[in-house]
C-alpha cells in the first residue's frame, strides 16, 4: 500500500540534492541513517509539523548534526514549515544552516552540531518530560506523555559530555529516552576501529541501560520493533544500535570518503539507480508526499486534537493543575525585588550564601524551577526544592548530576529546550570551563538558562591557582549573547536572579563570591539592570571613577573614602555585567562613565575592562595558595593599593 | 620486622596534622586511601626521591588531587625534597599548595586536582612510556621500563575527560598504566548512589581494562597483589577497585562531612587511639623514617644505580640510540626558518595547509615529535608521521585521539610531564573550547605543547555559528602564559611553529585558516617573535595604523592601498601574539604603535583588542552559515569596509 522505499529515497535523495547543490555538506549519514530515520517518522513519531511548538509532541534531537540535511529533507516531507526552496538553498543565509540552529527552522528541536550536546541535551528533556509528567498527570489523563527520540553517530559516543549524560540518565532510569545509534563504523578520520574498541553495547549496559542491536539498517521493520521494544523497557533509557553503511549507495559507500564531501552528479546517478529512485533532483512524487502526509502529518494532527480533547476534559476535572501547566508552559517567572531584600538578614555575608536563600524563596513560590550542582551543592548553595530527583521521585526538583559538569549544562540546555521549567545548574566558577561548549549553545540558542558559579576570585583561597578563576570572566563576557552578571552583594545578588529568573530568551551565568561581602547602601537593582550605575556617588565633582564589580566594589568604596580625606572626590561605579551595559544608550553610558580619569578594578583579567579605560587593576597570572584574605592580599587587592594606583593615574 | 602500621598511621597523621594545622583540606581521602598509597609506595613503586627527575622513574599520580596533603606526607616519608617545616605551612605560599602544583613541589608529577585531568595526563604518560620503549630498548636493555600508577577518586571516574582517556588507553592497551580506584562511595554531597549506579567494573572491562577487586583497603597484602596482577595483564590498562571508608577513624568515618573539613584536635585525637597511632601531631618516630629509608628511598636509589649501569652498557653497545636518546630527553628542537621558507611553494594558502607541510617536516627532522588529531586529521593536516601510534606499532607517532578533544588536551599534557617528546594536539578552533580546561593547566604547569586549531573564523562557511570561532580567541588570549600565535601567512606560520617547536616552557596555541592566504612580503620570524610588528609601512607619515592578526592581515594591506589613493598614509601591524608583544618594552611597543588613529581588525570578538584602540572592527554576535567568502562580506570584513572604517576615525 505505502511505497516505503521510495519514501526512504525521498528522504536521501533530497537530503543528497541538497548538499550536491550546495556543494557543502556531509551526505554519508544522510544515505545511511535515511532508512531508521523514515522508520521512526513514519511509525512511531508523535509530532503535529502543522504545529510544532505542541508541548506533548515527541522530540527528536539528530545528535549528528552533520546530517542536517536528512533532518530538513524528512521534516519537509513531514509538513514542517520548510519549502523545497529552503532545500535548494542549504548552507546558504536562510532557514537551512549547515548545522541545525534551534530558533531558525521549524521542527528543529535544538542546535547540534558540536558532538555529544544533542544526546546529552536530550536526556535534559526526558528529565522535563519525566518530572511534568509526574507533577500534572492523573488517572486517564497523561497530559505529558512523550518520548525523546535521537539518532546519533559514533562521534557522539566518544565525547565525555555525552558519556556523562548517558550515565546520569541511566542511573535516573529515563526509560522514555530512545536513542538510535547510526552504526556504520566510520568516522572522519577513518574506520572507527583507529580510534576506539568500546564494546558499547556492554558500557552502555553497565550505565543501566537497555541495549539493542538491529543488524540491518535497512530493515525499517527491524527498527520499528526495536523502538517497540525500548518503550517496553519501562525502567531504563535505551540505546538501539542500528548497523548501517555510510553513504549507502555510492560507488565508494562504507568509506570515510563519503562522511562530508558532496558525492556530486556522478554517484548521485549511480546511488540513484543501486537504490532504486528515478526522480531528478528535488524531485519528490506525489505518493511520497501523500505517505507521509498520512503517515505522519495526518497522523500527528489527530493525535495532536486527541490531546487538545484530553487536556479541555482535564481542565474540567483538574481546573487548578490546568492552570498550573498552563502557568509552566508560559515560563515566566516574577522576583519580588523589594520582598526578597527582607529575607537578607545579616549586614555581611558571601553572595553564594545569598543566592542561596534567593533560590530557596523562588523554589518554594515557583514549581516550576528545577536544577542542581555538580557535587558541589554544599559549596554552591545551588540546590532545588522537594528533594532529589530519583527514578523513584520524579517531584523532586534537585538534580544530583555528579562530578559531571559539562553535562549538567547540557542536559540544563535540554530541560529548558523542553519548556515548562526553569532551569539553573551550580559549580565552581572555574569549573564554568568545563561548561563552557555546552554555555556557548544556551547563548547561540538564547535559552533562559542560569549558571550560579561561585567562589569567584583568588580568594578561594587554600585550594589555590587550580580552583582559583582568573581568566573565566573575560572568556564568559566574550560569549555574544550571555549575560554574566558578577554582584557586589546582597541587593545585587538579589538583583542578578530577577534578572536571571525573569529572562525569556537571555541566559544567565551568576559570579558570586565565596567569602563575605558587606551589603552597600548604594546598590540597587535599577543599577544592576542597566548594567552598571553609580553606587557611591561624589560629593561635589567627579575627579575620578573607581570602576569595579562583585568583591572589588567594596574595595572601591573604601578607597573613595582615603581619597576624600585627601581632597579627590571620586564616584565608584558598580558594573555587574558588561552585557546589559552595552545595551544602553551613548548618554546613559556617558552619564555613568564621563571622561575622567578612570581606575577599573576586578580580582581576575583586565581584558574586559580595556573598553572602558585603559588604567586597570587586575590579576593577569595564575593564583596562589593560602587563605583566601591573604590571596588577596598577595595580589596587592587592598584599598590602600586602589588609592596609591589612582593617585598614579592622576597625579 | 616492619612496623607497617605505623607506617601507614604515619602517612595519614601527617596528612591530617597538616590539614589541622591549615584549618582547610581534605582529610577523607587521607585517611582512607593512605594504606594503598603506601602499599604502592613500600611495595612497588620505582621512583628515587633523592633524584626526582630520573627519567625511568614510576610516574605516580595523585588524580584525587583535593588529597594533596596525603601525597606530601608521603613524599616527605620517602625522603622527596619535603621537609616537616612544608608539611606545617600547608595550603600557605610556599611549595605545599592545597592541591599539587607541577614544578612547585618535589615529587609532584603533575598538577592535579580538577578532576577527571590526573588520570587522563597519565594515559599520556603510558602512551609516552610504551613510544619511547619501542624506539630505545632493545634486547637486554630496557632503558625506558616503568609504570604510571593513579589514585582517583569517585569524582575523576564521572568526569567526562577521565572516561575519554579511559576509552583511549583500553584501545591502545596500554599495559603500564595501573590505576587505584579509592572507591569509598562517597563524594562531596554524600553517596554516590545519588549520582551514579554504573557498574563501573563492566564500564571498564567494556572499554578493554583488567579489572580487580580489592575488598578491604586496610589489605596491604591484597593491594599489593592486586598490583602484581595488574602487572602481569600484559595487553591491558588496570583499574584496581580499592574499596575503602573514607575519613578512617574519625567518629563519623564513612560520611560526605569527612570530605572537606578538617577533622579538628577532637577527632584527630579519637582516629589516633581508634588507628593506634601513639604520637603527637607532626611527631613522626625513627623506625618509620628508617621503614621509608629502606623501603623505598634506599630501594629507589639502587634501581637508579642499576639503571645507570644499564644505562652506561647501553651507550656502549649502542652509541647512536643513546644519543638520540639523550637528546630526546635533552627535549630541544630546531627549526631553521629560510630552510622551510623554501618548503613553501605557492604565493597563497591556507594557513592550515601550511602548518601541515611544516609539521610534516619538522617530523621527519625529529623522531621526538608526536601527536594528532581529534578525528580531525585531514582537517586540520595536525598529523603524526611514521604512522599511527596502534598497540601493534608503538613507534608510529600520529595519535588517533577520536572524538575525543578534551582528553587529547589532557592526554598531551601528560605525553609532556613525561619528557623526552615533544607533542602537538590538532582540533578546530572552536573546539578549543571542549579542551579549555586542560589547555589551562598546559599553561600553569608550563608545559611546551602546540595545539593546532584551525577554521579559526566565520570564513569556516558553511558549517555555520556552531563551527565558527567568534569569542574563543579572547578566551585563550586571556589565560595566563599562553601563547597564543594567529599568523597572517606562510612566514608568519613557519615562524608560529619554529616559536612553539623551540619552547622549553610555555605552551603554544596555533590559530589557523581553513581558507586560502596570500603570502605577504613585509612578514617574518624576527616580527612574529616580537608579537607584533610592521609588515606594510607607511610611504612617509604616519597618518594611522591598520592593526590585525591571522587573515585580516591581508585586508590590511589591500585597505592600505586604497587609503594611500585617498592621500592617507598609514602602515600595517600584525599582531600575531598578544602575549609575545606584552613581554616587549615600551619603546618597542610604541615604535610598532604609535599614539595614531588606529583602527584593529579581526573576525572575532573585539575584547582583546580595546588595550590598543577603541577603533575595533570585530564579530561580537554569532557567525552565519554560507560559504565562507560570504559570511566574511555578511560581516563586512572587506578592504572596503576598513577604509570606510578608518576614515570614520580620523575625519
Amino acid at each position: 500500500m505505502f511505497n516505503h522505499k521510495d519514501g526512504v529515497n525521498a528522504v536521501r535523495f533530497l537530503g543528497v540534492d541538497a548538499i550536491n547543490k550546495a556543494n557543502s555538506g556531509h551526505p554519508g549519514i544522510v544515505l545511511g541513517a535515511a532508512p531508521m530515520a523514515y522508520s521512526l517518522f513514519v511509525n512511531e513519531l508523535r509530532i503535529n509539523p502543522k504545529n510544532s511548538s505542541w508541548f506533548d509532541r515527541d522530540r527528536f534531537i539528530l545528535s549528528a548534526g552533520h546530517g542536517s540535511a536528512l533532518l530538513y529533507a524528512i521534516n519537509h516531507l513531514s509538513g514542517y514549515d520548510i519549502s523545497l526552496d529552503d532545500l535548494k538553498n542549504f548552507r546558504q543565509v536562510g532557514n537551512t544552516p549547515g548545522h541545525p540552529e534551534y530558533g531558525y527552522t521549524d521542527g528543529v528541536e535544538t542546535t547540534s552540531g558540536p558532538l555529544g550536546q544533542g544526546i546529552s541535551n536530550a536526556v535534559g528533556m526526558a528529565i522535563a518530560e519525566s518530572h511534568l509528567a509526574a507533577r500534572f498527570n492523573k488517572p486517564n489523563f497523561d497530559v505529558i506523555n512523550h518520548y525523546t527520540y535521537v539518532i546519533c553517530g559514533d562521534g557522539d559516543l566518544q565525547e565525555g559530555v555525552a558519556l556523562e549524560a548517558c550515565s546520569l540518565a541511566g542511573h535516573l532510569g529515563l526509560n522514555k529516552l530512545i536513542v538510535l545509534w547510526d552504526s556504520n563504523d566510520i568516522q572522519l578520520d577513518g574506520p572507527t576501529s583507529l580510534a576506539t574498541s568500546d564494546d558499547v553495547a556492554m558500557k552502555f549496559k553497565s550505565m543501566n541501560w537497555h541495549y539493542q542491536l538491529v543488524e540491518d539498517g535497512e530493515d525499517l521493520e527491524g527498527v520499528h520493533k526495536a523502538i517497540l521494544n525500548a518503550k517496553a523497557a519501562l525502567d531504563k533509557p535505551s540505546l538501539i544500535e542500528v548497523k548501517t553503511v555510510i553513504g549507502r549507495g555510492v560507488s565508494y559507500e562504507g568509506t570515510a570518503k563519503t562522511h562530508g564531501s558532496p558525492i556530486g552528479d556522478k554517484e548521485r546517478t549511480h546511488a540513484a539507480e543501486k537504490l532504486g529512485w528515478n526522480y531528478a533532483p528535488f524531485e519528490v512524487p506525489a505518493h511520497v508526499y501523500e505517505l507521509f502526509n498520512k503517515k505522519v502529518t495526518n497522523r500527528g494532527e489527530i493525535l495532536n486534537q486527541e490531546h487538545n480533547h484530553l487536556l479541555s476534559e482535564y481542565e474540567k476535572e483538574y481546573p487548578e493543575l490546568h492552570k498550573e501547566l498552563m502557568q509552566f508552559l508560559n515560563g515566566k517567572v516574577k522576583l519580588n525585588y523589594k520582598k526578597y531584600q527582607k529575607l537578607i538578614a545579616k549586614s555581611k555575608d558571601a553572595t553564594r550564601n545569598v543566592s542561596g536563600i534567593v533560590l530557596n524563596q523562588l523554589s518554594k513560590e515557583n514549581k516550576n524551577i528545577i536544577g542542581g550542582s555538580a557535587d558541589l551543592t554544599g559549596s554552591t548553595k545551588a540546590k532545588g526544592a522537594d528533594g532529589d530527583f530519583t527514578n523513584e521521585n520524579r517531584l523532586g526538583r534537585n538534580i544530583n548530576y555528579g562530578v559531571r559538569e559539562h553535562a549538567m549544562a547540557a542536559i540544563n540546555n535540554g530541560i529548558a529546550l523542553h519548556g515548562g521549567l526553569k532551569v539553573f545548574a551550580g559549580a565552581f566558577f572555574v569549573f564554568s570551563d568545563y561548561c563552557k561548549p555546552s554555555i556557548r549553545l544556551s547563548a547561540l540558542m538564547g535559552l533562559p538558562v542560569t549558571y550560579v558559579f561561585t567562589h569567584d576570585t583568588v580568594a578561594v583561597g587554600e585550594d589555590g591557582p587550580t580552583h582559583q578563576p582568573i581568566e573565566q570572566l573575560v572568556g564568559l563576557r566574550a560569549i555574544p549573547g550571555l549575560n554574566v552578571l558578577r554582584p557586589a552583594d546582597a541587593n545585587e545578588t538579589i538583583a542578578s536572579w530577577k534578572l536571571a529568573i525573569e529572562s525569556e530568551n537571555v541566559p544567565t551565568v551568576l559570579v558570586l563570591t565565596r567569602q563575605n561581602v558587606t551589603n552597600l547602601p548604594g546598590t540597587n537593582y535599577d543599577g544592576v539592570k542597566r548594567g552598571a550605575y553609580v553606587v557611591s556617588p561624589e560629593k561635589e565633582r567627579v575627579d575620578g571613577v573607581l570602576l569595579a564589580a562583585g568583591s572589588e566594589v567594596e574595595l572601591a568604596v573604601e578607597a573613595q573614602k582615603s581619597l576624600r580625606r585627601r581632597g579627590i572626590d571620586v564616584r565608584v561605579v558598580s558594573m555587574p555585567s558588561h552585557y546589559l551595559f552595552s545595551k544602553q544608550n551613548a548618554k546613559y553610558k556617558e552619564s555613568v562613565l564621563p571622561n575622567v580619569p578612570t581606575l577599573a578594578i576586578e580580582a581576575g583579567s583586565s581584558m574586559s575592562w580595556y573598553e572602558y579605560t585603559l588604567h586597570v587593576m587586575s590579576i593577569d597570572s595564575f593564583g596562589v595558595s593560602c587563605p583566601g584574605n591573604q590571596a588577596m592580599e598577595h595580589f596587592k587587592f587592598t584599598s590602600k593599593e586602589v588609592v596609591k594606583r589612582f593617585l598614579k593615574i592622576v597625579k
